[in-house]
């Protein structure tokens, strides 16, 4: 049995290389999936696809219907959803694709510095299980495959 | 990973095959699907299957019979729908497959010559990507798969 | 026991008065919604509300916003849809709107003339009542109340 | 026909007073609930009720499980959210909200100042309509009950 | 709190006002709703509505869309569904609407006299409760309400 | 793409062999499923499972149990239902399956010899195929594939 | 904005009094229902309808079929379920109730004394709100209330 | 077609070795998932991944995170839900897995000593099969697969 796991969350830190590559070591039948990775291409998409926009705003606009496109079609196939959060950014979008896994009813696994925790409460309260470390994550979806 | 596309709309022009080429040329791992491409088989279904009915009205009716099981079968089965409205007839149907995927949650690019927006206005505002050719919306599906 | 009733389609004859008046006549417990019917306003909500956009496509894309936003709070109290197809205008809307009814399994009773049937016909083939006239689809509803 | 508008976000600012005053000017039909306005109470409702914890984490989970109580019970009975991102704060939570009621399929407005736009994008764009004002938001609200 | 109770099933005794006649004795706050009880009229209210049909079936099908229509409506906004079957008639609108009310998470009371169990096995076990008699359904109906 | 089909009806005659023989002559890419077709079998699984039970609606109860589980697993993976109604029996679990398909958003065909339409005609209207004989259901299913 | 709250759990304390009272005196728009709170009325309800039944199991059988039928009809009511784990019995019903109300999207407070929170702790994880004692539940319903 | 099976109930007895040899000699094709069956490490996960707790509740809450994620993500995957109860133990998490497998419309199979039948006789009345030996529960699940 394999899971698709959709790793949200900030795109500026290594940190779904690492945890692919503790998935890999550990050998477990994960699939990750996730947005683009590529900060600039992303807040450009909609421009590249829909040509220039009259405005920031219109700019945004665009881009987002792309990124929401691709967002919902990866999160539809997600069987487990892992939400980074980080120092930087505001990070609105984490905390929505984190809420969207909840009320799709897929398991959430929010990762966050513990000194975030405040701002994240009701968020962390709805999620699975949080944690401080991307480690903790794996090892929390590792779990799910251990017998003893 | 692979995901079925519906391909709605208008079956008088070619683009179905056209989007379906552009994503061979990608190697984008899609499969397609979509409706009766021959009209006068379309229209005529309900009486190839059930025998001649007694006037127009009924005549449709049983086209819509079948036409409408084969869609449910695979917009079910489909990850994401594209919809094609293009400059002739009504399209009602068009405008009710696209709805019908919005409803089921299935992620919609819509495709329209932009001379055609104002009357499709409502449906494209709750589309997740509104287009003006096949190409954009190729070039939407493909970035589902980049990384960078 | 009261129903609402959510009047979708064309705004630009009396239809929404008649079945209204219809209605009271019949002394039905039935409250009825429904579109902006003030056409120009509808077009120009977007930009009344948010200022003014930079072309045609952003002020409907504005436009759509506030109106689907109206729609969607309106449906979601309604019991029971009627959509009313006429002979002019694309009406993509009043398909979208149909076939919502349909997904959130609202009882639906569409109205068009008999010689628009056939591109209705998958639309009309999964509303519960096609119906011809205003005092056909109210008859329909008037059959809900009635006991004998 | 009343309706039910749950006003997420923050409750630093009385832009809540502001929202009900023009809906009392208006003589809109509206209710307003939302969260716990006292942040201090929001922040140690969980030791006021559960007793005091371990430690600022735990104190955190005590107090999110009271909030997220409230909300659920609250936006449950909403026909309407009205979500607000200030200049202040992480807002994850109402990030969190506003993308609950999309996820129920409850009709959301969105206000943000403008330069806030960007990180927004994603979360704008999946709400009903995105404005910069508090009278913006209303003036949405009201067109809900306007003929013409 | 109050309830409304559909009762599903045949309509050539007078089991519904028996029941109706049941729960006024005994103050039970229910409201009852129904299918159209006249036989002749449920089943020509197609063509009363639609016209003439060209024959047989096409008259059953424009009778059972004003049907649906009907019952569609009625059960929505029913708490309870009530189903009776009897010795005589096909009744499988009667199972429709029983297996339609147990997908929709409303409870079923089967009414059947107990010889007809075996081939309502498969119904009966998914109903909440089945009895043999109206007296039976209105006591597990007045049960709801009673504190000891 | 392959699709299950869960075959619900009657288990006296050799429909089901007839509809699997007619796909496989067409090589249509189809898995069918369905009901015990033993009828004693399926009568007396209850006892065979649990025991003797105390009378026949008790061995009634038990043996609806275990065909409602395995119709349930199995119809939950069918992608389309076809439900066959004969000239005997009661037949209401085929009614039930049928509702039940529908319910789940699961395309139906349903047959039945045309002199039963009357019985039928409210379940038939909500089918989205109504045919008299297998060879007219398999042309439906073949349909689906079909391009031209 | 009144609520209906289930009380979902023992029925050999008078817990339900006391919480009735405490709201009571606050002065909550609080409805309450709950189940059958004679325990051997809820035992012989099966057989005071229904008749005789031939042995324990089967008489429990058709007891369940009724309280299982009021929970159904008073839970799909609720818009709050408060669940008491005690002492004494299985209390397995108990877990049932509240893992529906989780299941239906009701908000869950759980009471348990704190020396049963190990075999709780799962169903506890999923709930809004755990709490000890009937006063610390009522406390967070008042919340729900409380504007400062 | 293959059938992922969850084994939901007590780890401290054979029983899924039992009913896995049992698959296995009638070589069903059933995958059989699970809880972590290591109750040492069930109940210490919390505190392995996320560190020492304040406090047995802590810790409990903490197990109880990661244990629901690993039941949410495999119960998800299930097709049927088989779920144990013993003579030991409070068991209450077992109740909740069943309660959900029903709530998540999967098909339930219960096994219990009939001796336990009354205070799980509401449970057992809503899952679809209550047997007494692990054997029988096979016997159900092989049936699915069996033609006569």
């Amino acid at each position: 049995m394999e899971f698709v796991v959709y790793l949200a969350g900030e795109i500026h830190t290594a940190w779904r290389e690492e945890i692919k590559n503790l998935a890999k070591e550990r050998q477990l039948p994960l699939t990750f999936v996730g947005p683009m990775e590529n900060h600039d291409r992303s807040d450009s998409i909609g421009e590249e696809i829909l040509g220039e926009q009259p405005g920031k705003v219109y700019k945004d606009d665009a881009a987002s219907d792309i990124n929401n496109l691709r967002t919902s079609v990866l999160m539809n196939k997600a069987d487990i959803v892992v939400a980074l959060f980080g120092e930087q950014y505001k990070q609105w979008n984490t905390a929505m694709d984190a809420s969207t896994a909840i009320a799709l009813n897929k398991p959430l696994i929010l990762i966050r510095p513990e000194n975030l925790h405040h701002p994240l409460k009701e968020l962390s309260n709805k999620a699975n299980v949080t944690v401080s470390t991307v480690e903790q994550a794996l090892k929390a979806l590792s779990y799910i495959f251990e017998q003893e």
